[in-house]
């Protein structure tokens, strides 16, 4: 067999793969079927990815379930870790997309798992990590996971009949991102300055808590039906501009010099 | 649900979707578990393509076991046509892509899918029609089955675990075909929703000059030095959000709310 070329009836080796460090992560948010995490996992090592990371799984985890369905992708599922909120599953990555349909409220770009593919390749080459974020079968992804992320992913399908399962969802981004990373493979480019790096969800989370902390006390969210949404609408605008350590930094700057205005 | 894309959780006409005339047949070879079959369906249709072929089946055909797993796809399992050997199968196309790895005593040019999709709508234009063979699960296609093929077709994927299921070989030459139907992938693009519009650059400019005011009064500009620089960076995340004009209305409020935070 060929390495390298797709063997329908071969066996492979599953003994130490290694992804490369800044391949990107696969999420899946509230997962129902092992199953569905097994065939997961297979999509996934089948293009070269292992970071799988799961957030409450509706039928525990670990799961016996889910390893016959890898079919060998052992490693995946053995190196699985499991979150209780997806924003902590995303904590340490720097560009999410969320597999959904567009959210009606919210302003995000949507691209395409090619697109995709080439952006969390360039922003790899400046040392960045990304993730992308799927639901489970029966719900997919609620607004706060939606806002978690930096860009919708959507997959171009026939409109009459557009319903993917989540194992092929996976293969869809995961096959894009192995097809970029070819020799072949069009050029992309580094979008980051040398001086600085994308900052991390964590670092995105801790300056949203600064924010809404001041708003929270100057009144700006007092109006509790309305706060999720104001909350989310501000998150939305910051996701969007994939905000530099640098300008993180920047911004708390901010927020804490305008709660010193004077006042007489 | 935006029509075209792709919608985990979403339920999806499948009444009377027309192909293309020209788009490619998928043909099975010695497929046995019927769930696969229906699986294959649903790939198929997921990516505007209807002409299945059956050549031997297993387990029998019709067989009601393919209609849960194709999710709806009932129309390409209607229209199913059985055949007693490939040949009969594929007598009509004129161009064959055979998915297997490469046999040893043949010679026979490999194309990844991609490459593959571009042939098969450069003799779609033409006027000709392709199919796409596959193996059954276990023993994927003999030699003669490939002697039939003009070409190999090989999916690039990872060298340590590159056996995909039927369904996933299938939808990788599927996605592909309709990838390359799209007219031009249009750039990252960013989708508004209905009851806002995107700032103008007045209204952007007039959050600038709040901003700034309320940071020059809070002393977060003092250092005059550097004051053209910092300003620059926090236009420039503002710039980058592409902001709606509700967006600007809020992040206002925010500078006018935080100027009010309680002290003591």
């Amino acid at each position: 067999m060929k390495a390298g070329y797709h063997n329908m009836a071969g066996t492979d080796s599953t003994a130490a793969y290694a992804a490369p460090p800044d391949a990107p992560a696969i999420i899946l948010v509230r997962p129902q079927l092992a199953e569905n995490i097994g065939m997961v996992a297979r999509a996934m090592l089948n293009c070269g990815l292992t970071d799988l990371r799961l957030v409450a799984p509706r039928d525990g985890w670990p799961n016996q379930r889910a390893v016959a369905p890898s079919s060998g992708a052992d490693q995946v599922i053995a190196a699985a870790r499991l979150y209780d909120t997806a924003a902590e599953a995303v904590a340490d990555l720097q560009r999410i997309y969320a597999a959904t349909a567009r959210p009606r409220d919210m302003v995000l770009d949507e691209v395409t798992p090619r697109q995709a593919a080439q952006e969390v390749r360039a922003l790899a080459d400046g040392g960045g990590r990304s993730g992308y974020l799927f639901g489970g079968e029966a719900m997919g992804l609620n607004n706060d996971d939606v806002a978690l992320g930096d860009a919708i992913l959507a997959v171009p399908l026939n409109p009459a009949f557009c319903s993917l399962n989540l194992a092929q969802a996976v293969l869809t981004a995961a096959y894009e991102w192995f097809q970029a990373g070819r020799d072949d493979a069009p050029e992309r480019r580094a979008v980051w300055p040398k001086e600085t790096r994308p900052a991390t969800k964590a670092e995105l989370l801790g300056f949203f808590a600064q924010l809404e902390d001041a708003l929270d006390a100057s009144g700006f969210l007092h109006v509790q039906e309305k706060r999720p949404i104001m909350v989310r609408n501000l998150r939305n605008i910051f996701q969007r501009a994939s905000l530099t350590e640098q300008e993180i930094r920047a911004l708390r700057g901010v927020v804490t010099s305008l709660t010193l205005y004077p006042r007489d």
